[in-house]
């Protein structure tokens, strides 16, 4: 039940309410496979996704994650392993290279749920410590965000998006040229 | 020419020779439509597009951009604009959330161009003073990234990426678990 990518993108939302249907690891896997094909400045490739679908620990998340709602089934800790960020990396990759690489992956990964017809949300408000300590991350992984996944309950609506005058710029960010 | 998603995820490559073929504004707004439906945290939507199209502009943002290669048609900056940020936003969207939205919708737009068979780069090494003013971006745009878009001269082959099992965990993060 593949469809085209531009529908993909029309499709992907972020769900805040989940169905208690599992998801299995096979499809995990795949998400997981189109999250590593995102772009990875200097191919550092320092992703490093920890999967929770054991709902004890699920649910243990969810409580030090203010963001998440819905019940999600699976929850992704996109993390940077920073051993690797310092061996092969540079200090533009720890101050932001690593956060717009676990974001592009992120994204991905989301689409590929939204071509299965799956629901994602991403999420920055959890408590970072705690999260770690749930999912038993070392030090030496950064957490850059999570990712709710599982069947979205409903059907919901993109809010609207800006006109695109209002947010493109020909040769110009000077404002009289909008 | 549409293709499936997943096609178009395993399509994407990180462009570096681009051939002198031109590219039309209505392709370039149909991808930055795509990139505006990526997330963006709190609905905040701060990102703003600078597209270079004339090409005297954007040999000047080449010039002073030593990640840029294989002279590409069309740069696009991709800004934060701030002012909009500090109205409604947080703290956090200052230190990452606009950073990750822009990534988000930057990984939409090269999607976007691969689907049609167009080749992008994302792009960090820049000056970001001399590209704000070759571009006249105003103060409060902050610059989070810039994308060459353009005909690739040839195809090439992705860098493999790494086994699943170097970069997926399940429920733990203790490398005992992999």
């Amino acid at each position: 039940m593949h469809v085209e990518f531009s529908d993909v993108i029309q499709k992907r939302r972020s769900t805040r309410k989940f169905t208690d249907t599992r998801i299995s690891r096979d499809v995990i896997k795949e998400l997981i496979r189109a999250a590593q094909m995102a772009p990875t400045a200097s191919n550092l490739q320092a992703w490093r996704f920890i999967v929770a679908d054991d709902l004890v620990i699920v649910k243990q998340v969810c409580m030090f994650s203010p963001g998440i709602s819905g019940h999600p089934p699976v929850v992704i800790a996109v993390a940077s392993d920073l051993r690797e960020v310092e061996e092969r990396g540079s200090e533009n990759s720890i101050r932001y290279g690593c956060m717009m690489d676990a974001a592009m992956a992120a994204e991905n990964l989301m689409l590929a749920a939204a071509d299965r017809g799956l629901g994602t949300c991403a999420i920055k408000s959890y408590n970072p410590t705690a999260v770690k300590k749930i999912l038993r991350i070392p030090d030496y992984f950064r957490l850059e965000l999570l990712v709710t996944l599982g069947v979205s309950e409903n059907e919901t609506a993109a809010p609207a998006r800006k006109p695109l005058e209002k947010v493109l710029f020909w040769n110009s960010g000077d404002e009289r040229n909008v």
